[in-house]
């Protein structure tokens, strides 16, 4: 049951990578919502494969609305976003499950599942999937309000890239950087880790503007807790952080504290966009730090199930080299969806 | 609604700081499981105020089971946990909510609530309510099967103590520290920044081990999205890191995988606890990342709201300058309440 | 986990007939509603026992508000509502659990439960537990804007009485029935069965007006599924009828349609008040129907569990002769829950 | 957010009457059950419409499973069951919104979603949204283990037929009755109603036998109340009846009571089959009344809104004449679905 988010924006994945669809069943949407296709053909196609470096399956991803749109409008109903799967190659994965692959969920999965999950491609934990959360978060869009939601890859390796810098040329593009600069080291580095068939951490940021203040509840409801479940579920999240993270272990109260200026929002260098799980009026800063994709075409040594003995595994198939900017987009998706449910839920209340 | 935690096995807290009473309601456990009132006394003992250097609050939180326990054990019916509130000092309160805090949510609170929130102490967000957390937590030590957790205070400013240290001394038992060397350093930190009137930023480490192979599921019900949900709601937590956390951006996948062994968990220096959203079998290593307490009695400049003009604050009250060694038996709760709820929800599947 | 009703309003019920306390815990209300003590007490003592005729248990019912209550107002967080049980007499039940009663559900308890469960005066299944719903209910008489609604006892074995007749007396009283005549003859059928020694069947009628057009949704949240499944867990209850109930069975379409008159509402002698699970802006009429109480001082034949054989059972304690005086308040209060329920719900999606 | 039914297998509908599909997305079923897909194929014919004497939009209604099944089992994730709508004719519809039907949801609907809801065929609230209902309780056949459920048409009109009678003949295979003779007469009447374009009111009796005793929770999680929200949502459902039903309101006590027999089943001549929310061990008998269609091709004077005047509609199109045949399978469906659930919960509380 865990293929869910949100509770009065709920969205709910469903697919595998290597069986016959993909997509999202979204619910709770008000009626009368208008749906611009235009907007989502451009979201899936920012975190699209086939682009130059990264993986290299080549999907057309024609989303179907299903249901719950007439004449172009939300009738209240559940949507249904159905993308066909078309250019599986299930063979690579004959590996599996005999072999599991290091870093993969592979075997806790068949374990988990009796060896009845369909693991070929990553089966239901394939990023695949985020394309039915990259669907529902373009329509979420519309249900947000005034608020502002922007992602990009922010790090690979060691390079950094600035979210206010200067998105211009090719690499920005491929990678979702901001930084023209950095994107153009990080391409570089991209490029050599792949040809040594290895693969690279990253980073993604995004900076939420715009928030009424006070939106988000005390505790589990709250801002943190509610986008801190919904990026952790992306796959590879190992991290995330708010406001200043991690670094607030080394401050003082009076140095961390933003006095409330005449605006009644934070004043400072870089206040809390929220406090105490609601947003303060303040832009909300976040981190997500992504693991080195698992699957490399380096030769590892693993456990081999039948014959209980480590054996070299090859691992072929596409694959990413590097998580955030494919990833990027969907940070936006699950933002918006997230909002989207938390500003539904305060529009109940009042 | 944002006061529970969990579907299977949830809990919901109540109660506000300076109000009558806090406590929780606990809902989905099975019935015949044992209480053991000595565990449950200990466990918040661990979290009380009232010890050396932190707030000087002090409330003998006598906590009541009101309801769903029978002859020393569950019936299966809903659990209250009610500890009466006793020593509220709700005069320190005066300046609010004219005076809203730096670095609280005093503002956004009373701001969504349309100054209904009762901002006494914190009201609903006063870290009082983490007793009714840490109650719950004590019998969820009893659905967790054979699975451990352990939590400590690994860091405060630059500080940082090892979880396999040495505890001993009364450093280590008033900070929740393991490490008894890294324990006298923190506590003279922690007192000179106390005589400045200033506060200062934390870390809890949390280490869960024995989970069974195949815990949690993909995506939202995952033990990371799971986890990371219930610790950020913890109050002034700023950041979640799971096994090797934000150092995984510079590393490369050849480098980062942890090869399946022979035992079919994952092997490796520091191998990964959860994979895709569930346990590998190895140890799965939790850091949570507070900053420093708003509450601070040094004098600060900020809004206040009848004059529209920037005026000098003086918080009085008692408050912890430091947040991780009370955090701790609270990460630990919430660990231990994620984990039943989903060893509940994979015994339903099952 | 089955102890709570509504989503967006929810109510979970907690308490043993036998424990210490018996009460609820009400989510979802908004801040900043005015709390009338008056009326909880009221609507408390209009479901009491102790009253002629019915169960001898005399409580005297004190309902606490523990938090979520601040300056006579709601603070839009958890409320609890406890009382504390005082005058259970539980020697009364020793013949539990080896001798379960006819009709009752101790026998499908202690299995269901191996044997864990409170069974003392009903344990959790008590009609005691209704005492949370009302105060609840009454709490959610601020919650459902101009609607009314409106219970009465309207049938005791075969007398009928009309839920727009006339009020007056104590056996109108006593019986929550609103028609003087009928309430005699029922009075004096009641009490010649307890005399008996035995009981009898009866109904509640409850007309909910002034609904807003639109309430509720088709299929699952609907404003009949949605009363239904709350009504029907009513200890006792058997059947639910709206509006024409059973009789349309027997009707032609023709017959049974109401045509939509110029106010926009259903016009005919009888209309429908919801449609599809969505109000019309007629009256909504409901009726439940209750079993004969199974606790009977009639001496029964019936297995006795540790030697396996039929045995004479002799039921003493304190046991209502019918349900319908007592259920008629709450029918009314989880009547009026379910619809801040759905009006909460349509808030959220305006 | 209305279109779901259950917490732990949960099937949430989807799609409209005149849109380009219908179906279900069923959750939490376990993985490795296996699908039976001519057992699917059968349990979609026997609702079908298209059968002589019932609505004539003959529709071949392939279902397509698209996610959560490989190699003829489950995953364990999200199934999707998709049927697309070819037979449509959507210009039967031309009327609407101007002249809302009598007796149908269209007018409280338009006002609920401020005329975004796609009314054409009833869109959402279309009987054709059974069909994914039924398509899920077909999987759920095998999620409820020994249990086995039974429904057919018990009365049409004055009509009355056996469940325990002799299946026999086309009448009964059309109208899903169970006793040939009655079925004659029923065949006969709703012709002859048709003929006068008019419509009938009818019942549906279904029998769950086989129940493991316990099964269910006192409250809202009961086996009653449950079923009950369950079966009122079917369109058209007007009141629904378990055990002895409304019969129990002229019942004494001591007769209405069943002894504990010694096998620790309720014995007598009419055992309830749940008492308090929980299985007994005996058959749990259930009674659904639903209205007679409100679509006939009877003239009818009713509202026309653009004038604000009572005028003449005449309704085309193709409607059934009377529910309960075609609505006796989905009963069924809906029974399973809900049965799989509370097994579901209570597997996981065991």
């Amino acid at each position: 049951m865990g293929m869910s988010l949100g509770e009065n924006i709920r969205v709910t994945l469903f697919g595998e990578s290597h069986g016959p669809a993909v997509g999202a069943l979204l619910e709770g949407v008000s009626p009368g919502i208008e749906i611009d296709i235009e907007i989502l053909i451009q979201d899936l196609e920012s975190r699209r494969p086939g682009r130059r470096l990264l993986s290299a399956r080549a999907e057309p991803d024609e989303c179907e609305i299903l249901s719950g749109v007439y004449n172009g409008k939300t009738t209240g109903y559940p949507i249904l976003l159905l993308v066909r799967n078309k250019d599986a190659k299930s063979r690579d994965y004959g590996f599996l499950p005999d072999h599991p692959r290091p870093g993969h969920a592979d075997l806790p999965e068949a374990e988990r599942t009796n060896g009845a999950a369909d693991l070929r491609g990553g089966g239901t934990q394939s990023g695949r999937l985020t394309l039915g959360l990259v669907a529902a978060g373009s329509i979420a869009r519309n249900l947000i309000g005034d608020a502002m939601v922007e992602a990009h890859c922010s790090q690979i390796g060691p390079i950094k890239g600035r979210i206010d810098g200067t998105r211009d040329g090719e690499a920005c593009d491929v990678l979702n950087c901001n930084d023209s600069e950095a994107a153009e080291e990080m391409f570089a580095l991209v490029k050599a880790l792949r040809k040594q068939g290895d693969s690279i951490g990253s980073s993604v940021e995004c900076c939420i503007s715009n928030l009424p203040i006070g939106l988000g509840e005390p505790w589990f409801e709250g801002l943190e807790p509610a986008l801190a479940r919904g990026l952790m579920a992306i796959p590879a999240a190992r991290a995330v952080e708010f406001g200043r993270g991690k670094d607030v272990v080394r401050m003082q109260g009076s140095e961390h504290n933003d006095a409330w200026g005449i605006e009644q929002t934070p004043v400072g260098s870089n206040p809390d966009g929220a406090l105490g799980g609601m947003s303060t009026g303040a832009p909300l800063r976040i981190q997500v730090h992504f693991k080195p994709p698992s699957s490399i075409s380096k030769t590892q040594m693993t456990l081999h199930l039948p014959s209980g003995e480590m054996r070299e595994l090859q691992i072929g198939g596409r694959h990413d080299p590097v998580i955030a900017p494919r990833a990027a987009p969907v940070v936006e998706a699950v933002c918006r969806l997230i909002l989207a449910d938390l500003m539904q839920l305060r529009g109940a209340e009042k």
